[in-house]
C-alpha cells in the first residue's frame, strides 16, 4: 500500500484515455485537471519521533513473533497509522501523521498471537489489529493523546486457508488473507466465497468481518455477516471460539458481537466461511431506465419478485453521467453504435437523456437458470420503462470495478477532495433518503460557496430495503481548511440519514468518523449495551480504545477514567462543530440554485457530541 | 393454557381414531395406553403460597397498568410460574409450584410498560416477561429461593399489528400477539410472516424474538432472527430502539443482541418485521427415501442446488414407523393402496421397509415457480433413490402440524415421560451428531433399565448444515425419582451435541435447561461476553435473573452477589448431579443391545456446573 494513497504503488487513475472526463470535471468542478497541482510530501520530510517502547515490551514481542517480525520502521509505522479515508489521505500527504503505532508486530499464527496480546495487557499497551489498512472509517487510528505504547497487530501472515469441508460447503481461513489471496486459494479447488467489496485487493477476511463489510455480489451470497459461521478471536479472556453452526439459539449472538466489533473484542484469527462452487455461468447485463424514481421502483419490484440476481445496482442520472464521462476513447463504430442508441431512447423510447440511469444486474448459475432469471428480470425492468444494453457494458464495469477507489488520489493531487457515504434503508425511505442527501450535499456546497457534484447509486438490494452509496467531489474555497470544508459536506449527508430513518452506514463501519451519530442511529441505550459488551471485555480498554463509542461520560470523571480522557481526542467529525464552523464561515450563504428542498427538512441538530 | 399441561382446555390427544398407535407404545414402550393410570393433582389442591407484595409496589403497578390489570390470582401466578417443558409439566402436575411469581401485571401499551419497569425497578423487585407461556427451556421460571418479589409482565394486551409497510414488506407488530391472532390480522390484508413454530398457536412474537425461534417454513422465511428487522425494547436505560434497516454495519449489531436474549435486556414491546404477500400456491409433497443416509445426503444437496424450497423435513426409520402408526382409520381402499405402496416399494424398489425414511417438502410462489421447483427436487430425490408420494401426506403433515406437542400430557396421563432435543451443526457433521445422539439416548435407557424410544427428524436447511430434531420417550423404572430418570436420558443427548460438533440448542433458547452446556458450546469468553453484556444492562440483576447464564462466581462470593446466589439454584439439570445419580444407580449397566457404538465414543465429562 502507498503510505499516502490508495492502491500498489505504481497504480495510478489516469483521465488521458478518457476523453470525456476532462471537460466534465471542468463544468462541473471548475478545475483543469490537465496537470496536477499539489502532491504529497515525500517520505522523508515527514515528522516521524521516535517510538515508546519500553524494552521489556520490546523483548516480550521479540519472544512472541521472532525478532525479525517486531518493526519500528518510520515507513511500517506510518502505513500502519491509519486507514484509507478521505481525511487520512489528506493528512498523510501534508506531512501530519497524528499519533504513530510505536511497533508493528506481524505474528504468524495463532499461538503468537496469543502472547502478542499477553505481552501487549502486561504492559498496559494499546492493540490494533490491522488487515489490508483500507478502512475508510477512522478505525485503525491510535488516539491522538495516547500516552501508552500502541501496538499495531498486522495479521498479514496469517493468509492461508486451512480446510474446505466440500460437504458443508465451508472453509476454515485464516483472517489476514487479502482478497485475492483468498479467492486464488478457494479457486484453485474450484470454490469462491463470493465477497467483492470495492476494497477486495487490499482488504482482508479478519477486516472484513471486524467491520461488518459487503461486497459488490451479496445480494447473491450474503453480507459478511451471513458468510461467517465459526470465529476464533484471541481476547484478553482466552480463546473465544464459535463453532461453525449454521444456525443456533444460544442467547443473544456471540458471532454476532464479534462482527463489527473493530478490534475492541480481541483479535480475529480465523473463521468459517461459506464457500460455493464457482459458477459455470455468470454475466452482468447493463440496462437503462428513464428516471430515478423508476430505477428505484424495479430493484424494489425485483426484491419482491422470484428472481434472485446476484448485483442489483442502478446509478442516479449524476452518476450515469458520471459513468459516460469516464468511458475510454471508443472506436467509431462504438461511438456510431453509442450515438445510435442515445438517438433511439431519445427519440423512440422518450427517455430524457440527462434523467436516465444506467444500472447492471448479475446472474450466476446454470446457463439454464441465468437465462430464466434474466428473462424474470426482463419483464419487471419493461414494466418500468427500462431496458437492456447487453452484457458489453457490464462485463467493463466488471472488469474496473477494484479502480474507483484510486480517483480520490488523482483528484487530491488536482485540488479537489472526494469520498463516499452510504446507507441503508427501507424501499419506502429511499425516495426521501436520496433527495435529503442530495439536497444536504447541495446546500453545504451553496454554503461553503464551493463547485461541488454529488451521485448516488443502490448498491444491494434486500427484502425490505437497500443500500444508497453517495460519492461526492467538490473544490474547496481555500478560505478555509479543507477538511473543515469537507466536514461541512460529509456531515451534513450523514445527518440527513439518521434524520432520514436510515442507518449511518451500511458497510464502512462506524469507526471514528461515523460516531458522533451512533446513538442517533441505535439510541442511547443501544449504545450503553456497546459500551457495556466492551467495558466487560476489556476493562483496561488496551483494545483498540475510542473505536465505535468514546469513553462513557462517567469514566471521564473517574479516576480510572482519566488515563483514557485523551482517547476521545480525536480529529474525527463532530457534528457541534462543524455547525459551529459553518455559521462562523463568512461564506454568503445563498439559496441552493439546484437542489430541490429536502422533503421533509433535514433536521440540523447541535446536540453535544456524544 | 391449562396450568398443567399443553394448548387450550379441552383439547387432548387420543389415540382412539389411530389404531396402530396402541400396539406400537405396547411393543416399544411396554405400555398399555388404553387407560389414563395417571392424573395431575387437582387446581384446589395445590399449595399455593401468599405473595409477597409491597404495598408501595402494588400501588405503583396499578397505577402503572390500572388495578384491573394487577393480578394475585392463584391461577395466573401459578399459569404464569413456569413453561411447558418436561419437567414443569411433571411438576405441575404432581403440585411442585416451585417459586410462583407473587403478582401478574397485564400492561396495554408501551408506556405502561415502561411505568411497570420503572415500578419494579424502584422497588428493586424481579421482572420476567411472559408471551404465550409455552417456553421448554426453563425461561420463565422464577429462581428458586429468589426473596425479591417476582413480577410476571404478561404482554398478552400487546396484540396488534401496528401499521404494514407494503413497499418495503415489512409490519410494525406489537410483541404480545399469539401466532394465530397475528397471522389473522395479516392475512386480511394479504400477507403472512410465515413462522410456524410447532408452538405457534400458544407463542408470541415477542416470545419467538427473545428465544431466537425458527419455523416450519423458516427455510423460505428464515428463522426469526432474519425476519426482525426493528425493535422497540423497554429498557432499565431507557427505549432501546433499532431502526428497522435492512442491513447495518454500526457495531456490534444490537438487533442481535435482543434476539436470544430470553427478557434478560428488557421487555421487547414490539418489532418490525418481514412480511410476504399470501403466496397464490402452496403445496407440501411427500416423499419416501430408502435410507436414512440417503435422506441426509438428499437435503444436502437440495441445500447446494437451485431450487428453494420452504420446508425441508425429512424423518428417520423410526420416527417414519411412528408417524405411520399414528395414521387415523382409513377406508378399505386406503389401506389397500398403502399396502401395494410398500408391495411396490419391497419388491420393485429394493426398499427396506424398517430403514425407510419419510420426508415433506414445501413449495410456496406462483404456479409456475411451484412446479419448476418440484422438477428440479424431484432430480435430486430420484438420485438418492428417493420418489414422491403426492401432496395427500403433505396436506395431512400440514393439518396436524401443531398437535403433537399435545402427545406428551397423553403419554404423562400414561405414566410415560416424552420429550424433545433439537441441535443443529454442519452437514459433514450430521450424521455423526445423529449416530452419536440416538446411541446415547439408547444407552441411558439401557443404563437406566428402561424401555425407551428414539426418533429423530431434519427440520430446517441452510447453506452449510441441518437442525436436527429428536424426540425420545421411556417408561421410568419407578426405582429413582421420574426426573432424575430424565436427566439422564436428555442431558446424555445434551451432551452429545456439544462433543460432536453441534450446538447446545438450534431453536429451543438456553433458559435454565441448557445452561449447564452452554459453556461448552460457546467457549468461556463466549460465556463472559454475555455476561458482561447483561451486566451491564441490568447491573441490579433485576431482568430475568440465571437464564441463559448463571451468576458469574466472583459474584457469589462478593457482598452484593450475595443477594443472587440463590438466583442461580434452579431444578434444572446439572451434568455432574447426573452423573452421579447415574453411577450411584443400582440398576445394571449393560452394554446396550441394539444401539451402535457412538462415532467418536461421546465423552462424559463431570466438569462443575457453570
Amino acid at each position: 500500500m502507498k503510505w499516502s494513497g490508495w492502491g500498489h504503488e505504481g497504480t495510478f487513475f489516469t483521465d488521458a484515455d478518457k476523453p470525456a472526463l476532462r471537460p466534465f470535471i471542468m463544468r462541473h468542478l471548475g478545475v483543469d485537471v490537465a496537470r496536477a497541482t499539489s502532491t504529497p510530501v515525500t517520505f522523508a520530510e515527514l515528522p516521524v519521533p521516535p517510538p515508546f517502547l519500553p524494552s521489556g515490551l520490546a523483548g516480550a514481542l521479540a519472544a512472541a513473533v521472532g525478532v525479525e517480525h517486531v518493526s519500528t520502521e518510520p515507513m511500517d509505522r506510518v502505513v500502519h497509522a491509519r486507514g484509507k479515508s478521505l481525511r487520512d489521505l489528506v493528512r498523510q500527504r501534508r506531512g501530519d501523521l497524528g499519533r504513530l503505532p510505536d511497533v508493528v508486530v506481524r505474528p504468524g499464527s495463532e499461538p503468537q498471537v496469543e502472547a502478542v496480546l499477553r505481552a501487549a495487557l502486561g504492559a498496559d499497551a494499546v492493540v490494533i489489529p490491522f488487515g489490508g489498512g483500507s478502512n475508510i472509517s477512522g478505525s485503525l487510528e491510535p488516539p491522538a493523546g495516547e500516552a501508552r505504547t500502541v501496538v499495531s497487530v498486522d495479521l498479514g501472515r496469517l493468509d492461508r486457508v486451512l480446510s474446505i469441508d466440500a460437504g458443508s460447503r465451508v472453509a476454515q481461513v485464516q483472517a489476514g488473507v487479502s482478497g485475492p489471496d483468498l479467492e486464488a486459494q478457494l479457486n484453485g479447488q474450484g470454490w469462491t466465497l463470493g465477497h467483492f467489496p470495492d476494497s477486495f485487493a487490499h482488504s482482508t477476511l479478519g477486516g472484513w468481518i471486524a467491520t461488518r463489510s459487503s461486497g459488490m455480489q451479496s445480494d447473491k451470497y450474503g453480507d459478511i455477516a451471513d458468510l461467517t459461521r465459526g470465529l476464533r478471536v484471541v481476547t484478553p479472556a482466552g480463546m473465544l471460539v464459535v463453532r461453525p453452526v449454521p444456525s443456533t439459539s444460544t442467547g443473544p449472538s456471540v458471532r454476532e458481537m464479534v462482527l463489527g466489533s473493530e478490534g475492541r473484542l480481541g483479535i480475529i484469527t480465523a473463521a468459517t466461511v461459506h464457500v460455493h462452487r464457482l459458477p459455470s455461468r455468470r454475466v452482468i447485463v447493463g440496462y437503462l431506465f428513464p428516471t430515478w424514481a423508476a430505477s428505484l421502483a424495479a430493484m424494489r419490484d425485483l426484491a419482491a419478485g422470484e428472481a434472485s440476481p446476484s448485483v442489483t445496482r442502478v446509478s442516479d442520472p449524476e452518476e450515469t453521467q458520471f459513468s459516460f464521462a469516464t468511458k475510454k476513447r471508443s472506436s467509431v463504430a462504438e461511438r456510431l453504435k453509442s450515438k445510435a442508441l442515445m438517438t433511439f431512447l431519445a427519440r423512440r423510447r422518450g427517455f430524457d437523456l440527462e434523467a436516465m440511469c444506467l444500472s447492471f444486474i448479475g446472474y450466476e448459475g446454470s446457463e439454464r437458470r441465468v437465462a430464466s432469471e434474466r428473462r424474470r428480470v426482463k419483464r419487471i425492468v419493461a414494466r418500468h420503462g427500462g431496458l437492456s444494453i447487453g452484457s458489453g457494458p457490464g462485463a467493463l464495469y466488471d472488469q474496473k470495478k477494484f479502480d474507483t477507489p484510486y480517483i480520490r488520489d488523482f483528484l487530491l493531487d488536482r485540488g479537489v477532495l472526494g469520498d463516499v457515504a452510504e446507507t441503508a434503508a427501507p424501499w419506502s425511505a429511499l425516495g426521501t433518503v436520496y433527495a435529503n442527501a442530495t439536497a444536504a450535499a447541495r446546500i453545504a456546497f451553496a454554503q461553503l460557496d464551493v463547485r461541488g457534484y454529488v451521485m448516488c447509486h443502490l448498491s444491494h438490494s434486500y427484502h425490505s430495503g437497500a443500500c444508497l452509496y453517495f460519492t461526492f467531489a467538490f473544490t474547496p474555497s481555500g478560505r478555509r481548511e479543507a477538511l473543515e470544508e469537507y466536514d461541512v459536506v460529509k456531515s451534513a449527508i450523514q445527518q440527513t440519514f439518521v434524520d432520514s430513518g436510515a442507518t449511518l452506514s451500511h458497510h464502512h463501519a462506524v469507526g471514528t468518523e461515523h460516531a458522533p451519530w451512533l446513538e442517533e442511529d441505535i439510541s442511547a441505550p443501544g449504545v450503553a449495551l456497546l459500551r457495556g459488551l466492551f467495558d466487560g471485555a476489556d476493562p483496561g480498554r488496551n483494545l483498540n480504545p475510542g473505536k465505535i463509542v468514546g469513553s462513557p461520560p462517567d469514566a471521564l470523571a473517574s479516576a480510572d477514567g482519566a488515563r483514557d480522557h485523551a482517547g476521545v481526542n480525536f480529529d474525527g467529525p463532530s457534528r457541534r462543530v462543524v455547525a459551529e464552523s459553518v455559521s462562523a464561515a463568512a461564506a454568503p450563504v445563498p439559496p441552493p440554485p439546484a437542489a430541490p428542498p429536502p422533503a421533509p427538512a433535514p433536521e440540523r441538530k447541535a446536540a453535544p457530541q456524544a
